[in-house]
């Protein structure tokens, strides 16, 4: 089976990079079909896992729970626990499904028994502002200044959920097969050769 | 012109990298010449030269002065500083001469005006060891616990003189366009898809 995982820094074009990958192998892409997946099965509402997922190891916003899922002791920790624990599970049945590219969700970590190709996504924050602004939903008129903060503030929680759960440092190129700075960088052009760098 | 630098984690494959790329794109490769260049003009021996730009900003050694070159106040510090500008210089020749790819020497820094494309090739601990004995000069028997001190002490010194000269971490993947981790990496097979990453 081969599985690609992808982590990267908001803003980085690391889900596009993702994306094309998977397109480009004519492999499947997982991305936010795992919060999905995890809602379906625990009940809790798909923007509460968002949450959980990508802020906070310990969730700080208010719950919504669904019926048939009633946690004992600290309901947050939890919660979470079992979030996670949801997510191990559906990303190992994906793995075990086909070849995949799946994005975010400490995949490379979860899945390292199954030797992931594991590619970390970066860029400068110059041009990850420029993306993000480039790319925001109607509606959302932030100046660079609050784009930045943005970026900073989801980053600070994908770092912290990662290395909650996997005891490593998010982004530290040692726990990657290889890392690409996407500043300078036609991500569409480089999909290719980047699919067979580990050949 | 089309300036590639490859920094590198000792006992990784970066000058095999660094050298298979050249060769790829028949372009120039410069690593030691660097040295016997500074060497030359500087007329400080080629062994001196090369424990100042691997080891150490101040270097420790004692010293092998030629005839012309008569350093001011502190000697130590103002033949480092030398074989830094001279280097600083040669590097810039070589940039301007025609594309190639430069192995360490601070040139991704040096050379930033030029845009490089800038790599820095890294591996696991195990998988250096394991490189660096199968490359053992004849008469180097180091245990592998001695060969692990070996690699760390040079990194060290690597890691020292990149910071002391550039204020930048060395081996921060932001300061890289693509860092390549070489512990499941067939080299020569990547080698022509990292070539054209950047295109």
């Amino acid at each position: 089976m081969r599985i690609i995982t992808v982590g990267r820094e908001f803003g980085s074009g690391g889900r596009e990079l993702g994306r094309r990958l998977a397109d480009y192998l004519h492999i499947a892409y997982y991305d936010k079909e795992i919060i999905t997946e995890i809602a379906k099965r625990t009940k809790l509402s798909e923007e509460y896992v968002h949450n959980v997922v990508e802020h906070h190891p310990y969730p700080l916003l208010p719950i919504t729970i669904g019926r048939s899922f009633n946690p004992m002791g600290n309901p947050m920790f939890q919660i979470t626990q079992a979030v996670y624990a949801e997510q191990t599970k559906i990303l190992k049945e994906m793995g075990e499904q086909s070849d995949c590219v799946i994005v975010g969700r400490c995949a490379d970590y979860i899945l390292r028994d199954d030797k992931p190709f594991r590619i970390f996504v970066y860029a400068d924050m110059e041009s990850r502002i420029k993306r993000c602004q480039s790319r925001a939903p109607e509606g959302e008129n932030l100046t660079d200044k609050e784009m930045k903060q943005k970026i900073q503030s989801i980053d600070k929680g994908r770092a912290k959920y990662y290395e909650f759960y996997t005891g490593l440092k998010w982004g530290d190129k040692a726990n990657y097969d290889f890392c690409i700075n996407t500043t300078n960088l036609n991500i569409k052009d480089a999909v290719p050769h980047i699919a067979h760098l580990f050949d």
